[in-house]
């Protein structure tokens, strides 16, 4: 998606050889008009699918989510919840979900009285990296019977293995920028021609 | 705000004495077409504000947020961090905030790169009870040097002290909706005209 890999390139920061920074537009400060144009894009690459509802982690994700739900007609937007809480019932769907970001384990849950067998479900994030969030919100709606109908991201880091892995299975991933590679701080975006 | 008060008072969950369940449609599954509802209310109370930026704390803040920076066409929402990340710069603002939800002490964050000295700043939040998470963020905003425009919440417990406490020091607090009490599991609002 132009708009977002132009942002990339202007306001990205790589960092060593794995760090994507995008925290000035994307997930610390929001760029809302560009949150909002994601929104639409995951939309038409999913317009298809009849999607009953997305299903995201806090709290990167929640943004897109919400545009993107606005674009499906205001369909509901489900958010895993991480860590221990005194709020979230027992009865909840759970995975455990390693962030190399934070270098820990979290436990990620879902409220059971939110997924219903055979609603189709379309999975959005922020990142797909490792891919150990992703997995963790597919385990979730496996657990539910859902029905898995893709993956949206915003920023696939195509150098490391969830993506890769995800499509080998079979799941229908759709990233809106690629970057294939940080070299000496810049950010190498996958061409959309590719 | 009407809407809300009818989804409140018809999926809303009284326990015990001071305990708001809204995560039907509030802060774990989003009814969408209602947090853009209540974008509009936010952004028609503080119209007349020229609000430059929104900021909340992840991660329920966050769905409503977007909705009011859409609202007030498309400004930039800003979420603080919660604990410890690898990835947020220690060039931060910080503020110590006390979850009774969670019963632990959180330091949320802020990259001093996005808040600057005279910007005018709403803070917007889902709940308002005790005030911890609010004072943290107008913390965060005067530590910048930033203009405090409001607050602006989706439902204010009433009974807690937080928003009482606000209004004394002066601040424009606007809440979509305001419990006053839950009563025998009942969910009891304050009246519009009160």
């Amino acid at each position: 998606m132009k708009e977002l890999e132009r942002e990339i390139q202007e306001h990205g920061v790589g960092i060593g050889k794995d760090v994507v920074k995008v925290d000035s537009f994307l997930n610390h400060r929001i760029d809302v008009g560009l949150a909002t144009e994601m929104g639409k894009a995951i939309h038409e690459a999913f317009a298809d699918a009849q999607v009953d509802c997305i299903l995201t982690v806090e709290a990167s994700g929640i943004a897109t989510s919400i545009t993107a739900a606005q674009a499906f007609g205001n369909i509901p937007v489900i958010f895993a919840k991480k860590g221990e809480t005194t709020n979230v019932s027992s009865d909840v769907y759970t995975a455990q979900v390693y962030s190399f970001t934070h270098q820990v384990m979290n436990t990620i849950r879902v409220s059971r009285d939110y997924l219903q067998e055979g609603m189709k479900i379309l999975i959005v994030d922020d990142f797909l990296a490792n891919g150990e969030a992703v997995e963790g919100l597919i385990s979730i709606a496996r657990q539910a019977r859902a029905e898995l109908v893709g993956v949206a991201v915003c920023v696939e880091k195509g150098f490391q293995e969830g993506g890769k892995r995800l499509r080998a299975e079979g799941i229908r991933i759709v990233s809106l920028a690629i970057v294939d590679a940080i070299e000496d701080g810049k950010i190498v975006l996958r061409s959309e021609e590719a």
